[in-house]
């Protein structure tokens, strides 16, 4: 019998339900060296979250998260609340010897990551393990792309954009993601975050400058409780330019004002020998070009083979994966690592970078586009 | 409190795999009105049975189908073993009162398949159901381009194919899919199958007669017991075309030759104001081209919109499905006509229906590919 | 100073538009052996013959194709009438020892077709030359794609189609394409001829045996010339299946009522070790699978590489041909042939043999789909 | 019989030859109202104007640009040398009353350009004529893309890149295109300046500021005169964002070291309602998204109906043009606009508004990326 590893969530909503699936699926697809047990699931609404855990297959409900802090049958805390309550949840959590599992951003101001980053440090140092929930490193083709981008030779370029579409009406609700007191910024965190961490990861170099330009299109919208309109507080756009280690020029895009684009995260890597370019709304193909081969072109690779990171434990090939696996295999990685005795990644710390690169965009959109180094770890 | 309805499911293999994962997650993500309970797993080998019910979440494990016909506490047989054995244990289940979902092809043989439709007709008339697994049926785009064929108006062309390529190294062993008595065909059935129906179920009309073409490119094969090479008896790949209703021509074809195609299901179908095309590999997305209106042209809708079917119940638009997605959403229509006390479809009756067509394509096949007709119901 | 090579064209519509702008063309871009000199234009109606000499760029226009026959300023003729004609005025122009260029389909019958290539392989024997217009055989990515098939091993698959869509509207007119007098046969000829001459020549096999299928689906049409509707006498569609060489086998489709098809020709070949895909509609892109390699995948080649056939006397990589261009690359081959005394392919023998494998189809088609056998050379 | 306009062409390079297939090719095509006569070519090497001049089908020969200016039988002035010799060539043949068609960039200073639009603006007071050869204006996609704009509604995005990869290979030797002082910028001048162009015509609004970066990849390359190596003094990559009229943003990027991309103009426009894309490399094809219907998505519209700019004038649906088309339709609508008395378009001060942009870029780039505001008019 496997030993069991307690779950505690806090936050049902979209990304609870995303999680949830995941700690569902996990054991029976993975062969896991911990049982995972979904025990409890929290929320600030009672019966909504009764409801919310009987639905995603958690055992028990609570409303207050601090009822999770130390419980002897709860060893890992899954925090799925806005950005806003990640400090304090994950490091109490931390502190109490209790796992995390934090979904991004890390937090809403580099102050809270920082402070993230040294419970997790604390912990690590302890045996306990942290995680920010970078989910997309664990889509088969990006973490495939990783392994063949030493092929590419000298890197040169990397252009990343993360294109949604869902704020055009501006009859769209006044919600928490458009406050800024509450999500910390607009796209450039929810969706800036994301490819930030990509194009960091996926070269191997951290960025170390950066230019940034923000926008906010429609600046007022109804609030949801019907009391009239407020004002906007986050961006509805950032675009930036960054140097990435010695030499690498990049440019990121993050908006949801792309009208037609509903997930549209790409990001394509050239480099002196060759190029990797990916398409998350097509998440199973990964296309790559070799131009020191005759015949160069980009292949569309169906990154679906035994062979192939995390598919081994799926379908056969050509038997396409979905959105949601990523947290799936995001959920095995940590409990392996956990069980390994090691810290999995990406670490807060790596939130935090994410964080002051996220930062530096910020200031530099505050002055004038102006050059803005990132400050080293 | 839910009623429970108890499952019990029959091989482990692949498809045992794939209906695993949908009995797991249909009741989390679909508000089922009964609750599946996965009871008891059968498979000949005991060791293996049971270590198969553990990874994939049922309760039990069974060595002779036998021992659930009848069970009390399971309301449900689900049948995914190869096709030689679907007759005698789905028609076994059905005229004990319980409930049959079994895989494609419905049988190996148009007597087998007969005999099956007859026993779910009697079934039904007691209100036991049954369906047939084609799965493709619920992928949203597939769902959603049936809902769209109607604006075609007259429908014109049907082009199919089913293109793998898992058999191009001659070094591939002689397993069960490869021999006539266990598989009944090849290609034809197992690749065919699936796009016949889809071809019916998309225009609603049924094929009513055929010109076939089979070939077996690499005729011998290694035992995967190691004694020595054997004879393939089946198909590698096959080509028909055909009449449906009044007036459609189609063509289709199936094979495990086509180098580079992993699992490349493609359907498009012509009508005299638009056409509809859809490709296995990227299966969030229906190219819908509208030629009434200016500016016509193919587009890509992703179908992950709430509107879409089965997509509100999952996640917000662009963040797409995979391929198991379909058996979860075959899962939970079977377990709501189970409910509500209908019929739910694809029935045996359209299984039966779509062996007749692989059937007059064998004949046609075996007689110089000359036109031949499917037999009426 | 090169030698002058003085060339008249039969007909001045589409096809001859084409002609002229590759004759016009070609000597500027290929350094060509003989100077061509666009002597002379021919059709019925001398106003718009004059008119269309003036536009297209040929020096006079007669109307009546018999006066070119010997000219001594005429080396050469260019046909580019509807099939009815191509054979009386081949045979007579080659019997008086000009070199001949003669659009597709080579004739509307076999027997035509088989006295133009005596006739040709008589004028061969005194240094006189003739070629049938496949004009895709010179579309760089199909040269190249000829190339590449040796690196495909054993070939196994061709799937061809030709999907058109100019005759959905049943209000379009009854004109001369569609009255088997004139053109032969329908979807058959005109387009089918291209995919059979293209799987034959990338293939190097030929088409032994056929099982065919053609429809028409509209049969009366208004009259062009407003006398009421007519009877339409050839196929709107035709599909066939067939064998190539030693094992191939292959399926066809030619049809006008493919809505949402423009030019829509596409050809895959697979092999055991790989694969080719083309479209016309895209035709500066060959995609190359070669599944030997690790990552294998369709790769998008760009065949606009100086090493790419016809390409150095163009554009830099990445600035696209055109349709167009397929015919300038046909003048430009003929030309160097007829100077270097060699007969350049397609023959008029290549010709007849296409027009045995379309009779065989039709043949095929009147026979309920029978499998029909190509009689060989 | 039509009035003849007699050409002279400065430079017979890459870009000579393009106009030459413009020249020799638009008055068969179009109905032009004056007829273009291809008198003289010049360039400074004899011999290898001589025999340019022969294969590119001008009538004669000249080593001096200066004996162009002036001559009676020369009408208009096409110039397509090097940047830095625009400005002499183009005012000097303004100035006498010539015409000029000048490639762009328009000049390789902003004070060049000022002068050469001055002159412009003099020679229009006079009847004579300029134009910039933004030839991709011209792409009939591009074409139709600008009169769909108005259907996006508000437009919120810009991106546009221009990717290329010829200087990959650092052995690639030291030519004039990288040296400051012939081409005047690099990747930024050459590439940038299409895609300026493009955003301003496609949205209709200037760009009024911008946030700038360069980098030079490969500093040393090797002299062509196999001297040793020597500076490459001109960017290789350059990437800014900028804002256009009231609100949009939008994101550039110019390379020549985008591993893999031949010839990759790729831009993208999102509305309020709905978006536009375009690849130069697929030319042909526009794709258009109306978020307003029911089932949006990006449609592939194949810009080849009789219907779509400039396409009536070539050949019948599906059949392709290619990049050379673009030359054509520019001398086109060049001719056209001198006959009619009127100023063409994109004129020489749309070349310096366009030059100023690129000043700008250079020096936000050399100043921290600041935000650098483009002076207006």
């Amino acid at each position: 019998m496997k030993e069991r590893l307690g779950v505690g969530m806090v936050g049902y909503a979209f990304m609870g339900a995303a999680h949830s699936q995941a700690w569902r699926t996990a054991p029976h697809v993975f062969d896991l060296p911990l049982q995972p047990d979904m025990a409890v699931l929290c929320g600030r609404d009672g019966t909504a979250a009764q409801a919310a855990a009987r639905r995603l297959g958690w055992a028990e409900a609570q409303t207050d998260w601090r009822t999770l802090i130390g419980r002897d049958d709860v060893q890992l805390i899954d925090v799925c609340t806005p950005g806003d309550s990640h400090a304090e949840i994950a490091i109490a959590a931390l502190d109490a010897g209790q796992h995390v599992l934090c979904e991004k951003p890390l937090a809403n101001t580099v102050a809270e990551a920082e402070a993230m980053a040294a419970a997790a440090a604390r912990a690590s140092a302890r045996g306990v393990r942290s995680m920010i929930g970078f989910n997309y490193r664990r889509v088969p083709a990006i973490a495939l792309a990783r392994q063949l981008v030493p092929r590419l030779g000298q890197l040169r370029h990397v252009r990343a954009s993360y294109l949604q579409d869902w704020l055009v009406d501006p009859a769209f609700p006044l919600t928490w993601r458009l406050e800024r007191e509450h999500a910390g910024s607009g796209a450039l965190g929810d969706l800036g975050a994301h490819i930030v961490d990509l194009a960091q990861y996926l070269t191997g170099e951290l960025i170390t400058g950066v230019s940034g330009l923000t926008t906010t299109f429609v600046t007022e919208r109804p609030r949801p409780d019907g009391s009239g309109p407020g004002p906007v507080t986050v961006d509805d756009a950032a675009l930036f330019s960054a140097r990435l280690g010695a030499g690498i020029v990049a440019s990121f895009e993050a908006t949801r004002f792309a009208t037609g684009r509903k997930n549209g995260l790409r990001i394509e890597v050239n480099g002196e020998r060759g190029s990797l370019a990916f398409d998350l709304e097509r998440l199973n193909e990964l296309e790559f070009d070799d131009q020191t081969q005759e015949l160069a072109g980009f292949r569309r690779v169906l990154v679906t083979e035994p062979t192939d990171p995390y598919v081994s434990a799926w379908w056969p090939p050509g038997h396409v994966l979905g959105w949601e696996h990523t947290f799936t295999h995001e959920v095995a990685d940590l409990v392996s690592a956990i069980s390994a005795g090691t810290d999995p990644a990406p670490s807060f710390a790596d939130g935090l970078q994410v964080q002051r690169v996220l930062d530096a965009v910020q200031d530099s959109a505050e002055h004038e586009s102006r050059w803005t180094a990132v400050p080293a770890a």
